[in-house]
């Protein structure tokens, strides 16, 4: 571990910018409640001795400059190790007004304290031991989570779900590289220690839980920014129309709760906590006349970057014979992504013969975007087919680039040490490539990291974290 | 008190919305702690008793919906009357996700709590009699200060300094109208208990403060809204170069600490804790090709709006006899405002000349706001009009026009009542008006309050505090 743990006390405003009933501005550092005694006390500006409180305790008071009573405030005291960072740590909720909140971040500054950098509560917990470096990433993701999916992945890695499996995998290798090395310090006298079978299904075995690991990924990878959805279909077919519903609908739930905003973005529509992302919403909001032979081209892009495709027509100006024939040429650009037949517009005549003539296609979804009707039929088929889409999955879902870049060096290491024991080569070739899928686990979980690891991971995090 | 204190559970978002590395949800009610206990558990989800914990501590551990895990948190535990509104207060420090937020929040009213409208913390807390109006009032204030000045005034009025005040007046008003209606009681004896010249004096004092708040309001309008400066001058003096220099040395002064932004508004200058504001930002802005004519009508108007006008001049185009001419023409137009002379762009040529040429002019400031010369000066002027036009006012500044109404009401009845001394009247038409004055006084602290005034002041009010 070459980063310094520097103890010095760091400051910074850890709520939101903005206007707001209160702010909270966090201290950590050696000396974080020593600084906070000469700025702090009661409200006739008498002493309060913080050193002499118990941890985990409120205290209300002013912070003062000399006679000036910059804020009332509640101070919430953190006695080292038993803070976020492992640091002697308080928290200062003061009134949610970013002039008093600078007021009070500029005293602490004169008082000696600096401005934490990025993520640098968050580093000091991992330098401190409080967390390893995968749990400090799900903190991160945790954040900037937005659907209930990205959520509970975020959450399980940060309560070092994640961490244990890879842990797992690490012992298990050890225990076998220290078979190997044993063989080594008596290669002169040509013993096996290990047994190469059994060496071989564990090996075998750990192989294949990194690769399902890695595999995880592109699920993980989707979950954490939505699943591609391509809507497809001619001009005039309501595209436009269908993703506004869908949008807007989305847009409602969320601003049932008073006080409570999410970032909508364009794209995103969250069903029942599962994130998807539409693709091209702004060709579809296009006016409708484009050339139809660039419509085409574009159609197939489209569906080739989807996990899903909704192919939305007008159930009254189509054949069956018609829709076959789109069917089969859609078909062959499908790749990984899941065709959905969407009949709309059937609010504008009588359907009784319409349903008849199109009974045959078993999972067409019938709808009036314009009308609202079958959408929530839409939302659930679509839910359903991400749900079936992860039967084949893990538990454990790997979200994070850096991780599955971590597996697949580890995966390479495994695969050569297999081969290594299926060629019968020495121990000592075994051990290297065993070191190396080590080295590369170590990875992910800190064990092993660089300055230069840790300063890219840890400026994705706000200040204050 | 008409108002009826509910005692359900409310929850808000105290802090802003948006990303941060942590956020605060308030609840406050009777039940508050027992709803917080149904969702709130250790990391392995056994319960945590939050009944059986003392006020004022920090809790760690889960928000969880049945095995669903929310988030990881720190519950702070205020327990009634020690808390903010006086009743049982829990707040709930989670991570900074607006997703995570919208969660708990949800759980939380499936449980029975509802959401908070704008100040109905503060309002239970008015209630139930932890602050007077005022100093409800100041909440507020305190919250969107953005100067030393208007933020200082806030803390006095918020820690109750203008409210003791009022409360003595009242006091010592209570005493008199007590007198006075002693002597109705025994009007048929014609007895007089008070003696009518000790009155005369008492009332007088009291109505010559009540005059002198009111006075202060000005001052105290002008130090919540900004000091009106007007710059003015001909075209191609310099104006909008001044004014670029004036309100980007502000910005780079906010920007300096890292994490910490202010919302700098384009008319206003932040100097030394004192907040200026520029009148007609975008006319000094406008190109120069303005007509005159119209000009000078439009620098009168400046002018009459400002409590400071400075007017500025290109050094090397005015002669003595010009700006004398120019300085009689401005003058009708000053009434309160006072007037500044600022030569500017005395970096052009060799100024020795110049300045003997000028001596006359005593308070004339020499700068160059291309080159940044004397801009300090200019500032630290600025501030010292400021502080001499506030020696005559008294360390109380009424800053809410609602006080200052009322105060003008009790000035009515005051001046009524020192009449009636002066006639004669007897003790009858006496008491009526001082219970009027009483009751206007009363209306300041919440002594006096209806429905509808409680309703418009804590609209006021950001949703969770």
């Amino acid at each position: 571990m070459a980063y310094t743990i520097n103890t010095d006390t760091i400051l910074a405003l850890a709520t939101p910018q903005g206007i707001g009933a209160i702010g909270v501005i966090r201290l950590s550092g050696e000396n974080a409640i020593q600084l906070c005694n000469t700025v702090f006390g009661t409200k006739s500006l008498k002493k309060i001795d913080l050193n002499a409180a118990a941890s985990h305790t409120l205290h209300f008071g002013v912070i003062h400059d000399g006679e000036v009573i910059i804020d009332e405030v509640l101070v919430s005291l953190f006695k080292a190790p038993h803070s976020y960072t492992s640091e002697n740590t308080v928290e200062i909720s003061c009134h949610g007004s970013p002039y008093i909140q600078q007021q009070i971040i500029q005293l602490f500054i004169r008082h000696g304290a600096r401005m934490a950098s990025q993520g640098e509560f968050t580093l000091r917990a991992f330098l401190n031991g409080k967390l390893d470096l995968s749990q400090a990433e799900a903190v991160a993701d945790l954040i900037s989570s937005n659907s209930a999916t990205s959520h509970q992945i975020a959450i399980q890695q940060m309560r070092g779900g994640f961490s244990s499996k890879i842990k797992l995998l690490r012992q298990n290798l050890v225990d076998f590289a220290s078979l190997i090395e044993l063989e080594l310090d008596f290669s002169e006298e040509d013993v096996e220690f290990a047994d190469r079978s059994d060496l071989k299904k564990l090996v075998n075995s750990i192989q294949k839980i990194v690769q399902r690991l890695i595999d995880s990924f592109e699920v993980g990878n989707v979950i954490k920014n939505g699943i591609p959805v391509a809507i497809v279909g001619k001009p005039n077919a309501g595209k436009s129309t269908l993703l506004n519903v869908l949008l807007e609908e989305d847009r409602a739930i969320v601003s049932d709760i008073p006080g409570t905003t999410r970032d909508v973005i364009e794209d995103e529509i969250n069903i029942d906590g599962v994130l998807f992302r539409v693709i091209d919403t702004a060709g579809i909001r296009e006016t409708f006349d484009i050339i139809e032979s660039i419509g085409v081209e574009k159609t197939f892009e489209q569906i080739k970057l989807s996990s899903i495709a909704i192919y939305l027509f007008d159930v009254h100006e189509i054949s069956v014979s018609e829709l076959k024939q789109i069917i089969s040429e859609i078909q062959p650009h499908l790749h990984h992504s899941q065709l959905v037949l969407v009949a709309n517009k059937i609010d504008k005549e009588d359907m009784e013969y319409t349903y008849r003539e199109f009974s045959e296609f078993k999972d067409m979804l019938f709808i009036s975007a314009k009308e609202r009707v079958g959408i929530d039929e839409l939302k659930k088929h679509l839910v359903h087919l991400f749900d079936n889409s992860m039967v084949n999955v893990t538990e454990t879902i790997v979200t994070n680039a850096r991780h599955v870049e971590a597996l697949r060096h580890t995966n390479v290491a495994l695969i050569k040490v297999l081969e290594g024991l299926n060629n019968n080569v020495t121990g000592d070739f075994l051990a290297m490539d065993i070191r190396t899928s080590l080295h590369h686990l170590g990875e992910i979980t800190g064990e092993i990291s660089s300055d230069d690891l840790l300063a890219n991971i840890f400026s994705r995090f706000c200040i204050g974290k």
